[in-house]
């Protein structure tokens, strides 16, 4: 069982799906995602970075990040969690284990910290350590893909927050996570 | 590609479903669902019980309906899709294959058909012979079982109706499934 981790910080996600589930196709194509979301009107994805001192991401989010051609987190403290990636990045600190992760999290004073990508929000789903999820689900199925949410040791409940129904049939809600009991 | 079939019938389909996209645990159980049901409130299901005037369900769902103690389509004609099923219950007709399933349902008059559960959400969504989907979203996440979705051989596009928060967290929206290109 996960058990509450002592920590410091609040990690928060947003993250746009179809709506069955996925954030990105097999290969990792979100052009689906990016052509209906020019018809969403203000996501609160600035109100949301603006909230957030540091992000954390996968590798996989992270080289997908690099491909957009400028960097999209200026301002903010940048962590990898990886046991493969190897850069020289300036950008970004690469942590192989979530227990190094957290304690640099620590040293470094972040307060709030976006959990970036389906692998990130899933290892802090299963560890305890995600506090709230903003969903933004894009009017279409898709049949296959990345999903959001993986497998679970145990049910997992959230308290819905704001509903709003944006432009392009998007529709974004957020939950907060409930504690679960400590292991 | 699946193409559009010639029938004089509507389908419409209404569904719980976990945010993980569960409508069963992976044994068929519901009452993850049915407990937090209790208290969503009006969930339209009456009223969309009255736009219908057949039903139509996979095996599967059928022997569940059959668990429940009563016969909750009293007034209906209910159809079951399925090659295995064999039975004598006087309230449902058994249909083998699709083809045969819609040529009943035609001869029948059937006007209003609900889609009702997984199996026959997807079948008639991969067929494109589903029109409308209601999909009510419980504040909880399994990590496994019977999803609502499946595989497609194309994305299919749906049009936003009604979003609305209902009691216990749940989140409800209504979508029409538009017209794929005819294969």
């Amino acid at each position: 069982m996960a058990s509450s981790r002592e920590r410091a910080f609040r990690a928060l996600a947003t993250i746009g799906t179809s709506l069955d589930g996925y954030i990105a196709r097999t290969d990792g194509d979100i052009e689906w995602l990016n052509e209906r979301g020019a018809q969403a009107g203000d996501t609160g994805y600035d109100d949301f970075m603006a909230r957030v001192d540091t992000v954390v991401m996968g590798r996989n989010t992270y080289e997908k990040v690099l491909t957009f051609g400028f960097w999209p987190y200026e301002g903010k403290r940048v962590a990898v969690l990886s046991t493969k990636l190897s850069t020289s990045d300036p950008n970004v600190t690469v942590h192989p284990t979530l227990d190094g992760l957290l304690d640099a999290l620590a040293a470094a004073g972040a307060k709030n910290v976006y959990a970036d990508g389906g692998q990130i929000i899933q290892t802090f789903l299963r560890e305890g350590i995600l506090d709230e999820i903003t969903i933004t689900t894009a009017p279409v199925l898709l049949g296959a893909g990345i999903p959001l949410f993986g497998r679970l040791d145990r049910d997992i409940d959230l308290t819905r927050g704001d509903t709003r129904a944006l432009g392009g049939g998007f529709v974004q809600t957020t939950y907060t996570v409930n504690p679960g009991a400590t292991g």
